[in-house]
This record gives structure tokens, C-alpha cells and sequence, in this order.
């Protein structure tokens, strides 16, 4: 099969064993006919639509280093600088397309990460993990399976290690081995796109020691094996969509789509033997972490698309209100493009200067793709600052879509919202909600708070810049020009 | 009588002719009873409960200087550089108890402007509306009013004055004179706290010229005269207020509070002449509306009480989540101080460098009023960004109150969603929905987009900060220097 | 006397016992003759004539609360948070004047803070350092001398404390004690106007336990006084005074004026029992050194002095290069502005909300004094940097005034140099100079990098804002909107 | 020979005809041995000696496209994405090597961007300069010669066009045309290595329209022809490495290098007409100038090398002060390293993302070479800032390197100036006086104002990154996630 249609995809949700999930209170029966959910399946078709589009097939897709067939970019293991570019440019796209999160990227960024750890750590401890694994990627290349890539524990108390944890299940851990696998318990934080995945791969989610061996676990389960159980995350403004189920209400921002975070708790789950791809190697969880962070920190190029909506809506809404040519506001847009672009230029940097790991697959350069996330827990935030300039407060002030409907109040709306000539009052409204929804609303969940906290908190990429950085060779530079000796 | 108690004021609210109110694309019937009014009505009920409480009656009331009774300094004239102190001081205490906007300090500001406004009209018209004026400000301290300061129209084109639009509704206008008064059309935006007062107070809302005479007009009319519609503005998550109307609903983020903006639609509406302060003298409209928008501006160091909860709920998440000893943490709460402090400092300024005006009342420092809103402009934001930095993702991930009550699901949330050992899940997730409520929710509405867009987006502040500024002497000083001759 | 004249004070300084003076290598003879001292000179000596002059009497006199006659302000005891903002106003003047460090500051901060520090050390300790103390401000303010106020010790390893060093003179000390008095010995390091003042007054540079006892003194000596060796700083582009010693040197940028700093080198000093302020009461050396920094991060005002001084260089090259008009320049000149007043505002509050000491004087508010300082890190740099994208890139490319002297370069320079008709080459080439000296020269030594680290690094004052606000206050604020319970 | 030495590159200099060079009013005789000129050889020589060396040759050479050859790669036409990395790599080395300007960019870039112009000029207008310029680069790259790339004119008003001025010469222009070449007259200002160069190769310095025909000139002419009056610019501080002419100088702070900037006037300098490459193809000015900025925008890497010095000696010097451990200067300096990163980001994508023009080169993303430039004008502005925060006040406050030879003063340097145990005072005083220069002092010059205005003044940016990017398409998506209808 190798590539599933958008339609396959969403048929593929439903063919499972029934999922235990909660939203807002209550057990969902038929979780994906919940107008929430729906928005957010929308995002992550995407992926699986426009690889159907002949326009967008070369960006989505990618030859598979296993097998030679045709395969979604989602599952590939990057082969060369420009694969990891190609994943940028997919990215960008689809934050363009969608606007949020179509959060398929965890899943892509565990694969490659645990491909090379897992060739590394056979190499020291002489396991098998990695002939496993590749047998386990040429399944979901088949398949063109969505997986989850689960790294944050709930941790409670973040000043401690998780063997000092009062309650041990603070971190996914091992609670029994058995001759056929091994079963797990805890949960796993803000797990995107966790209820639209058709697997979770979970993984440690820090550098671990050996007091902490029992998780050091990597493995694979299906969604909707036995003990799972999911509890919806809330957004902001999330119930818009539940104000007019159809998908056309206008207070929903941008209506079609949504992004989906979930907390996944692991009620003694049983894992086979052949989906386990680190058990105890506590010496690897840097590794695997690291890698993980890194490829997830190219990731956030797809804050650059989301960006491009950002900058477009600001240029609509100052065209619509008949201040396009004021200086200052063409002088806030070229601000915008010019923070997206630089967000853009790490992403593109840290994917050219990528290198082959041992395994054979590539990987981003770790300082650029750390800059890269560092620039991204910043600029949005200032993006989103001058797009609620650039469009006025009626933004937050403006009545609701019912209003609109009301045949009482509708043209008082018509008279007074409307913009210039030949601009409508709805076509203003449905803008400034959309512009609402990506700086305050669902939209701004995926491209504000996500931005900061995804893929590791701003402090997090401060330590890998430190890291990465060679800064003795610097001070010799500096030695050398004062004509300091040694 | 002079001072409401906060019983009365909610009771005068009801005792008034029926109010043509929508909200959510409904005729409310008992607008007083919706939640979502509720929490907007108990913000302003705090200006007259904190008059009440001994411990901050001082901060609270005034002496008349018209009549030498004790009143609300909502009401008050500002009689020295002290009183201009006073009142910010007032502002930021009810911004650190409500989190949001309590919408009274148009009218205040309001009053302030049109009092020494009205005062220079006459002695260049020889009309006599500062005696009018006066007259009813005896009426507004001593029945303790609120009163909506009405200044934004509609615009339409933003490239255009008010006679140049297709449509002349786009700004309020004289639509009608009569013997008795005038009949006046249009509509007034964002209007902050207008179902919740006693009067309008309409004014211009920019400088005009002779040929906008007919927009030239400042009046005052009582919130329920005949041809005024409300129709009430949406806010991020408003909702949530709904889905647990005893307002315990831990979703609000912050259930007891709201801020409340509507569009008022005058249809029509008769104005006496006793209540008309300007009627066709443009050549006073930029006087009016620069020292209203002076006093606007300095009135936003209510953001500062906004800020200090901000600080708090940054300072208590870090200890929640076990972080509150690292460094950069730490640092990031000094930033959070200094930002905020540094808008303090500028409203502090623009108060003890007030000056009497000619008709006796004092006028903030114009230029630093204009230097401290447009700091407002930038520190929210940044503040809010750190604050999201130090919460944690989790504050967007997180499941629904509703959650919490299920029983199915509340074992989950409690043993996963738990700060450091002492603090329960509840309250954990009751400060993440207060800091949510803060930066995307209804309270962002008031601490960063009407930070924005509140009496004047950023630009408008610039080109004051340009008027106000002596650049030919700085140039003097440069000169002089670099003993450049003339 | 009580008030001296500029052509006085110039008399004293060289009517003084030999000073040991060494600059550039060579021991001075005549250390005032030297262009670069009379730079300095000329700064200070501005502070005695414009209080000669009637426009500026006013504001840089005080009548002393000592002795009831007028005195100089630099030799002021606050009395009142109008002194307070008095003072700013003169320092803000003074800053226009003369464009970089007019060095009389930190004598009148250190006067302020060992008065009221001395009256609370007597009441405790039963000393009787406040009474001799007051004798010794009589004759400061008799005589309008200049006192240097010497803080900042050699220290060499700053992550050690006094009595951890390897050698004991890295923090001035007493040496000796006689019946009579004192010995010190040690090293005070960039003492602003050291040469330039009549007397130094030692302060101790940190809070010190009982261990550094030795270190925990206060006093006064003449500058004069037998032991002390000065050692001249060197500043970027000092020699360009030298380049033309009549003073009318064109690449001095601004030639007229400079700033002064020195090592001051106590070789066994003696200090009369009479000017001795402290000695060995180390639980008072945190309260002199917050009071007398917050005093001096007040002080910083004097620094948007020099920003009007590049505000007006910014606008008047934009002038002569033709474009003013332009509306980016404009947008930057107003940014320029903005943020000169925000640090203004700081200055201004904290004065205004000054209260009064248990001795009498006035205090600074010091969470506000701190957040002032704290910008004044952070804007004149970026003020800078604006005066520099405006005056072009030929600010550091152009020839030298010698090749404008040279009549085979002169026509050369004439007519490619010059700005918009009108604008001769010359003007635009000292005006060039001016914005290089404000930027890079020696007045950046002034507006950078002392506005980073006078008065204490920016470090310095975080811990400080972290401690003078109440963050367990806000904490309860967010905890009664989110209703959690103690 | 193709490939020079450093040495074979200072004879070359001197082996020329006389050029007249001014400095300081003086006519030099000897030009290159002043010491200030020298400096700025030192740097530019290493662009010599670099290549000699096997550890670096790799970087430093390519193989020509022209003649199969090893060249220097700044006399290489780039042939591929990687050839324009290359070129940022080998000036990041350079950045590092000598800390400021080492000039030899500029041509590099203009062959470039002439490569590619006169080409598509020839399709056009059918020409032949291509041609004419393929013959020239083979001479420069088979005599290895630096070629000085001059495109700023003197323009006085910049409000004007060229033909609009009142002295017509304030543009570069054709002053008379004669049969074998033309005669050139004006001045080019701030042209970096002029006189080390061996060619000048003038360029238009804007888009131009017919009326301004004679200003649309692009022509190389030898350093040393007749009629070229060199005017030496001065830098801040320059005249340190005058104290001290065997080059020890530690005042001088980076002592071994320099940058160069001259004006540099055509008094009627005859050009042949090979040596001719526009003449009057005024339509083809905008290209040639967006092209030859762009590339040189992209060459503002070299500031990451200059930042890799200025963090090196913020670890040094906070390691001599004893500070390295506290946890604020930990996070400046990765702060300094995250914006000198994201710098580099953007010329390493501009770089990778380079497109083959019609001629056969390669150019680079011209919307990213401007992003990486604009980034320049502010970033290193910052790192300098956060420099000086880390060196502490003593940088601008210190006694000179005289005073540290004086026997006198010696040993109170030695004593009060030391750093940690172990450090003496003469390297921190080394390291604080390179510090001093390279952020006021002569490499300031370089790494602050010529980051600002090098390539083109910040707006220059800006208005070519509104050029470059899409905002219709991003209108567009926009308008889909809002479901606005065209």
C-alpha cells in the first residue's frame, strides 16, 4: 500500500478497537464525530491529502531507504542534508495550509532519532534494537501509520529524579517483565495528535542514570491497546466549534481546523518483546533525548507557515480598514516577515549543514536546530504582538457570528463593521476572527504556548547552545589578537 | 447621598427603563442575571465596595472640590499632582483584586478633559457649557454615577474624514437640531463597561475641521434613553463563564471577574441641551481629545495591578512546580518586576508632573502619559510571554474542570497533574487556568489587547510623543557642542 | 562664602598642596594645564557657573537645612521629594550642557546616605558619628566643595570576600589605629572626578560581616592629603585633545567638555578622628551602600541630559543629509525619544515617592531608583544605535580635521562632504564628530558604558528590584482570583 | 601564477606608482609603512597568508570556473550552492583570525554580481561586455589581486537625484567620452581596502532612470592610475597605533590588525574601454546594485567571526575577574552565542539556497542574504553590550600601557588591576583593552557601524525584504483558513 488516501486515513481512526477517551467531562462513544476532534483529524489529513495532490506529491513524499517504494515523508528516515531541508519545506507548507498544528512531526523526529541511537547502543551492548526497529519502520512505511512520539512525564515535582519521586508513576516505567515483553504504567504529558495517531512511541523523556534503569524504556504500542486511556486536553476558545457543528461558524477563527493534545495514561499496558527499543540502557537516554529534541527543534519551521498566515492576515485587515499605506503599518509587516524569515533561516541552516550518523540516516546540526527553536520561542510572540496591532481592537470587542445571524442586530453589523468600500462587514468579521484564534484562541495554543514549550522549554535550548559551542576556541581567538600567552 | 454601596449600585443597574440588549445573537431580557455580565458587573461593583472598606476608603473617595462632600474618586476633579497620584494608586489596587478592566475610568478621565475643555471653549466662544458642565458633575458625584466615556465610532475607511464617507453614520453625528436639543446618530465601538453605567458621555474621537461641524459634538445621555442598542462584545473563552453559572468553574480562570465591551448604536437619540457640552466647535475637538486620551493613557497604570497578578501567579506556578529556587527563573520574575515597575514609573511621573489647567482642574504631563501607554503597548506582552515560559505547556494541555469532577477520570488528574509534595492537582490547575485566563483568555482581552488598542493604538501615542517633544532645543544642545555656529 | 565661582573653584584645584598624578606615563607637574584634564575640568566647573547665572540660579541652588543660607544642590540634604526632583532636573540640565560626566554626583549621594546612615548607626551603637558628620557638611557647604565619593575597591577576585584574599589591600582597610585617627591603606578604582574634587569620601563597596571588619569604614580626606597617588583612566579617543590643545579640535567631537576617572591609591593615609564615619560597624555597611546606590541610580537622570544631546545630533544630521522627512527617520527619532523618557519617568518617580529618613532627609523610593538604573543599562545603547543607522557610515569613514586644514584636501572635502545645500562640510563634519564622540569616544565612556556600570552593574540591581518587591503580596493576589485556599 | 603570498602581496603594494594618499594632513611618501595602514595590510594580507597555509588552503581556494586553475576563492565566481558556503566559511575564519575588516569582500562580490548582469545586459541590449569581463577575470584571477568593489557615492543631498544636484559630480559620472575609453570624474566615500587594493572596480551606486544615463557607469581601473586622490578615513582611537610603532602596543588592544576605509576621488581618470562594463544601461543599475548587495549582504558573516572573538574574550574576562561561575554571566554569554548563531543562520541559508543565474554563477537567496544583513544591524550591537556588561566599568576607566611601563606606576597596576589568583594585571589589561576596541575602539568601527551601514543602511533591507516576499500568497492563505471569498 505504502500511501494512504486523507479518506483511508480517517476511515483508519474508526476501524479500531474502541479508544477509552474523555473530553470535557464525559466518555466519548464516537470520539471522532466530536466537532473538536474533527478539526483536528482535519489538520493531520492534510498530510495524507496533499500527498494525493499531484501540485504537492514531490514535497510529501520521499523514496524509502528500506524498501525503494514510494513512501509519506512522515515516515522517512532522512538520507541526506536535502531530505532534512525537504522536511522543512513540507512543514512550512502545511502551517500555511492549516494554520495550527497537523501534528505528525513527533512521530517522524522519534523515528530518526531512535533509528541511529538504536544502532549505536547494539554497537556497545551488543543488543538487537535495532534490527527490531527497522523491522518496526517498514510497518509503518507500509502502513502510513500517524505515530505518536511520546517524551513528557507528568514528573510532578521537577526538582527531583524520578526514583525520588514520592509516587513512582511520575514517569513511564517498567512495572513488570515477562518472557514476551514487558507491561508499563504512568502517563505521558500534552501528547499531540496522541487520539489521531495509530501508534505511540514512547520514549525517556531526559538524560537518566543508573538509579533511574527502569525508565530507561523506548517502545511501540498500538493506540488502542488494552489500558490506555486518553483525557482530552482544553483549548482556548475550544467550544466555538461546538456552536455550530456544520463547520461554517465564523467565531471559530479558522473553522476547519485544530491541533489535539492529550494526556495518555498507561494503566499497565503489556508491550511485545519485538516492539521494545530500550530497556535499562539508561547510558542512551541523553542520546535519544538529545536527538529527539534536536530533529523536533527543526521542527518548529512549520511556526514559519503559520507565520505566513499571520503576515498575510495583517496585510488583509490593514487593506480592509484602509491603512495599507500607512508607513508605520507596511514598516510592522516587513518587522513580521523579516522575524518569520529569521526563524526560517535557522531551520534551513541546521538541515543543510545535517551529517550522517553511524546508522546511516541524517542528522540536523544540533547547535543551529537549538538556535532554531531558541528564535521560535521569541518571535511569534512578537508577530502575534504586532498582527493584534496591525488589526485594531475590535478584534476583542467585536459581537459573536450569532449576532451576524440575528435579523435584530445583523445590520447594525453590517452598517458599522464593514470596512472600505467594497470590503463587507463579514468578510472583516470572519478576519479578525481568524486573527483572534492565532493570537488568543485554539490557533495561538499551537502558535504561542506550543512555540515556547514544545520540543523543550526556552532554558532547555539554552543548555544545549552552551553545550554545542566551542567556547575555548573562541577565548584562543581572543588570546590570540590581545597577545595573550598561555 | 453621595456614595453607592455595591449593593446599590448592582440594584440601580436593574431599576432602570428596559435596556435593548444582545448578546451571542439573543435579546436578554434580564441582562443583569448572564453570567458573562455578572462577572464584568462585579469588576465595577468593587470601585464602590473597596469605598466602603475602611482599609481603603482613603485610597477610594475624594473631597468634592464643587460641593466639599466625600465622593468616589471615579468622580473626581483632580485638584493637585497628589490627586493625579491618587488615582493611579486606585487603579492599581483594583487591577491587583479584579485581574481585569473595572470600566470606570473613562468617565473619570472623561470628566476631567471636557471640565477644562468646556472651560476654554467658552472664554473663546462666550458659551457657557463649563457652567452646564459643572451642573452635571454635581449630578454624577452625588449620585455616585458611572458613567461610559464614549469616544471610537465606527470609521469604516480609516483613510477617510468623517464627510468624505460613503455612509456619514460611520462617526456620531448631529442628525437633527431641535429647540429643546439635539437628536444624534451613529455608533460608538468597543465601548468598555456601557451596559454597566448610569450615562454616555459621547465626545469626538478625533481633531476635526469646519467641515465636520456636525461631528463635532460632546454630550451626555443616560444609558437607557430611548434608541440606544447594546449590542455586547465576545471575548476569548467567554463561554467558559456558562458552563458553571454559580461561578465556581475552576475553567474561568478567574470566575469572579470580567471586563465588558459593546458596540452602542444611537438610533436617533434625544439629547436635552442641558446635557450638551460641545456642539459644532471643531476647533476644540483636538483639545478634547488629547487631554482625554492624556488622562486615558495615564489611567493605563491599571495595568500594573493586572501585571502585579501576573508576577504572583509566575512567582507561585515555579513553586507549584517544584523550579521556584533556578536561576533563570528567578531572573525571569525580576524581568516580569521590572517591566512592570518601569510602566508604574512613567504613570507615577505624568501624575506629579501634572499642571492646573485654566479652569482649575489638573492635567496629567502630556508627554509622559503618551510615554507610558506606549510602554503599555510592549511590557504586557512581554510579560505574558514570560509568564506562558514559566507555566509550563501544561496550561494549554491540561483537560477541563469537568474533568476533574468526573470520578472516572479526577484519580488520573489528581495523581498526574499534582505540583511538588503539599500542592493537590486543584490548585495546580486552578492557577494554570488563572495564568491562561491571563494570557489568552478573557483577561488577555484587557491586560494586552486593550493594552494595544486603549485610548489609542501605538501610533497615536507616537505622534503625540513627537508634538510633545522640544527636538529644535535638543538640536540647540548638539550644536552647541560640536560648536557649530548658526 | 558659601557659593563658589567657575573661575573660583578652577583656582582651588590648583591652589592645593602638590597632587601625585600620573597620565599617559609621565607624573604631571601642572596636571591642569593638561587639554585632557581641562576637559574635565570644564564639565565640572559648570556646575559653579550656571548657578552664577540667573536662568539657571534657581535650579542649581538649594537653601541648607543646615545653616539656613543658599547652598550649591550638589551640596544639598534632600529635604523634601521636590529636593529630590530638583536634583534630577539639575543633573538633566547639566547632562544637555555638557554632553557627558559632570562628576559632582556621587559626593552629593555619598553625603545623603551617611547622614541618615550615621543617625541610625549613633542610635544603636551609641556612637556619635552623625553629630560630626553634620560638622563636616557645614564646612562641605560653606565651602561648595567637590567631593569625590570612592567606592568600588580593586576587589581582583570577586568571588572571594575581603579577608579571603590573597593580598589584603584589594579592599581599602585600616591599617593602623592611633589615638588621633586612622591609617588606611588600599586602592579605590574608577573614581569619577577624583583630581577634580577637593576631598574624598571612602565608602565601604558591599554589605560585610564581622569578619571584614577591617574594611567596614567610612571617611573623609582631603584630596590632597599626603599618600594618595592618582593614576588618570584612559578613555576611547582621549589623545584627539591633545591633537589640538587650543580646544577648538573638530575630531574632539564635542571639545569643550570630558569626563574624568582615576585609580586613587591610598598608601597610608592618615584620617582624622573628626572625619572618621564609621569604623569597624559592619551591620551597617549594607544600609550606606543601598542608600547611597539608590541615590545613585537616581542619578542616572543626568544620562537622558546626554540623550536630548543625540536626540537633537540624530535630528540635525537627518537634516543635513536631507532626510528628515523620511518617514523611517522620523519613526526612529520618536523611538529615541520614547525611550530617553522612560528612563526620565523612573528618575522622576522614585524622587516624587522619596520619603523621609529617620534623620531628616529624604530617600529615594529604591524599587524605583533600581528599575531606573536598570533601563539606564539598557537604552542609551540602543539610543546609540539608532543616532548611528541615522548619521550614515560616514561617521567613521571621514578624513581627519587636519586634512580639512590642509589645503591640498580641504576643496576635496568641501565638496564631497557637504550635506544639503546650505549644510557647509565642516558643520556636518563636527557634527559627525559629535554623534562618533557620543557613540564611540569619550562621551561613550560616559553614556555607555559607565550608564551600564556606574553605580553598580546591572546585576546589581535585579537582586535589589527581587528584594524591594513583595512578591508574597502578589502571590495573594493570584491566589484570591484563581480561589485557592491557603 | 594564480595564487600570491602574503609577502609577494605587500611588495605588490609598494611596487606601484605613487599613489597620493593623505592621512592625518599629511601626504604620505611611504604609505605603507604607517603603522595605521599597516594594520589594515596585516588583515588583508592574511586573506594571502591563509591560503598558504595547508591547514586552511582547503577554505581558502577553489578551483576557477574560467580556467580549471586553484585561485584564491575571493577571486572565484561561484559555481554552486556549496561555493557560497564556502565563501561565508572562509570568512567566519578570517572574522576570527584578525577580528575586524579584513576588505577583500567587497570585489568578490562585485565580480559576482557583474558576472551575472552583463550577461543578461549583452541578451538585451546585445553588447558585449560579458565577454569583456570574462577576459578581465581571468587577469585578476591569475594575478591574485584584490580588487576594491566602489559603489557609494558622495550624493551630499540625499534627497536628490543624481542630475537634480546643484555640483553634478555628487555621483560618479562620465565626465567626457572619447574613442578608446572614457573619462570619469566624482568621488566614491567610505570604500573599504582602496589603498590596499590593485584595482578599483566602480559601480552605480542605485537604481537609475534615462535622465541620469551618465551616472549609469561600471568600469575596474587600476589603484594607481592618474588622477585617484586617496583621502585616509580615521577611525576611533587610530592614533594608538601611532604610540607605538613597533606594534606591542597593548593599548592598541588588537595591535596586529585593522581595518581601512578611504574616500576616494576621481579627478578625471581615464578608463579604457575594456575595462568598461555599463555604459549608459540605466535600466540594468537596479539589478546590478540588488545583486552585488545581496552577495554582499551575505558576506556580513564575517560578523560571526568577529562575535566568535567578542565571546571568547566575554568567557576570558569573566574567568580573569573570578565570575565564570554565576549563573547571569552564564546566561549572557549564551545569549551572545544564540544571536551571533542566528546570524550565521541566515547567511548559511541565503547561501544554501543560492540559485544558478542565466550567466552560469550562483546567486544567493536574495529575501535571506537581506535578513542575515538586517540581522547584522542589530545583534552585534547587543553582543557588545552584553561584552561590556561581563568586563565590568574598568574597560573605559583603566590607566594606559604607559602607566604599566612607568617603574612608578608599575607596580600599583600589578598589584590593584590583577584578575584571579593566577592572572596577572598585563593580560587582563590586554584583554580589557581589546575588549575596549572592539567595542569602541577601531574594531567597532567594523563590527558595530559598518555592520549597521555596510552593504546598505538598515532600510535598505527592509525595503527589499517587502520586495521579495510573497505577501499576496500569504493573503491568500489567510483568506482560506478564514473562508473568505474573492
Amino acid at each position: 500500500m505504502s500511501l494512504m488516501t486523507g479518506r483511508d486515513y480517517r476511515r483508519s481512526l474508526v476501524e479500531r478497537r474502541p479508544l477509552t477517551v474523555y473530553l470535557g467531562g464525559e466518555r466519548l462513544e464516537q470520539p471522532f464525530d466530536h466537532p473538536i476532534i474533527r478539526a483536528s483529524v482535519n489538520s493531520i489529513a492534510l498530510t495524507y491529502e496533499l500527498a494525493e495532490d499531484p501540485k504537492y506529491r514531490e514535497a510529501m513524499t520521499a523514496v524509502s531507504a528500506l524498501t525503494g517504494k514510494t513512501i509519506n515523508r512522515f515516515c522517512h528516515l532522512h538520507q541526506s542534508p536535502e531530505d532534512l531541508y525537504k522536511k522543512i519545506g513540507m512543514q512550512r507548507l502545511l502551517g500555511q495550509k492549516c494554520g495550527t498544528c497537523f501534528q505528525r512531526c513527533v512521530g517522524m523526529d522519534a523515528f530518526n532519532a531512535i533509528f541511529s541511537t538504536t544502532f549505536e547502543m547494539d554497537v556497545k551492548h551488543g543488543t538487537d534494537y535495532h534490527a527490531r526497529f527497522i523491522e518496526y519502520m517498514k510497518l509503518v512505511e507500509d502502513r502510513d501509520y500517524v505515530v505518536d512520539g511520546c517524551m513528557t512525564d507528568a514528573k510532578t515535582d521537577r526538582g527531583k529524579r524520578p526514583h525520588e519521586l514520592t509516587d513512582p508513576d511520575g514517569y513511564v516505567r517498567v512495572f513488570e517483565r515477562r518472557p514476551d515483553g514487558i507491561v508499563v504504567c504512568g502517563a505521558k504529558m500534552h501528547q499531540t495528535g496522541a487520539l489521531n495517531s495509530h501508534h505511540a512511541m514512547v520514549m525517556p523523556t531526559m538524560a537518566m542514570d543508573a538509579q533511574d534503569k527502569d525508565y530507561a524504556i523506548c517502545f511501540a504500542v498500538e493506540s488502542d491497546a488494552p489500558g490506555i486511556v486518553y483525557i482530552y486536553g482544553r483549548q482556548s476558545c475550544d467550544t466555538r466549534l461546538l456552536e455550530d457543528p456544520d463547520g461554517a461558524n465564523m467565531d471559530a477563527g479558522s473553522p476547519g481546523f485544530g491541533g489535539q493534545e492529550c494526556m495518555v495514561i498507561f494503566n499497565n499496558v503489556f508491550v511485545p518483546n519485538a516492539w521494545i527499543f530500550m530497556d535499562g540502557e539508561w547510558d542512551f537516554t541523553g542520546m535519544l533525548v538529545e536527538r529527539f529534541s534536536g530533529y523536533h527543534r527543526q521542527s518548529y519551521a512549520c511556526k514559519t507557515g503559520v507565520g505566513d498566515v499571520a503576515i498575510g492576515a495583517a496585510a488583509l485587515i490593514a487593506q480592509y480598514n484602509g491603512v495599507d499605506k500607512a508607513s508605520h503599518i507596511k514598516d510592522k509587516i516587513v518587522e513580521m516577515i523579516h522575524l518569520n524569515e529569521t526563524i526560517w533561516s535557522s531551520s534551513v541552516a541546521c538541515s543543510w549543514l545535517g551529517t550522517k550518523t553511524k546508522a546511516g540516516n541524517y542528522l540536523i546540526d544540533l547547535l543551529l536546530a537549538n538556535v532554531c527553536k531558541q528564535n521560535v520561542t521569541r518571535f511569534p510572540y512578537e508577530i502575534a504582538r504586532l498582527l493584534q496591532d496591525i488589526a485594531g481592537g475590535i478584534m476583542v470587542t467585536m459581537p459573536s457570528a450569532a449576532d451576524m445571524s440575528n435579523p435584530d442586530t445583523r445590520p447594525y453589523l453590517e452598517k458599522y463593521l464593514k470596512g472600505v468600500d467594497g470590503v463587507s462587514a463579514i468578510d472583516r468579521m470572519k478576519l479578525l476572527r481568524l486573527i483572534e484564534n492565532l493570537t488568543m484562541g485554539r490557533s495561538a495554543v499551537g502558535y504561542l504556548t506550543e512555540s515556547m514549550h514544545g520540543a523543550g522549554s526556552p532554558q532547555a535550548q539554552r543548555i544545549m547552545i552552551s553545550r554545542q559551542s566551542d567556547v575555548e576556541k573562541k577565548k584562543s581567538y581572543a588570546k590570540n589578537l590581545a597577545r595573550i600567552e598561555d
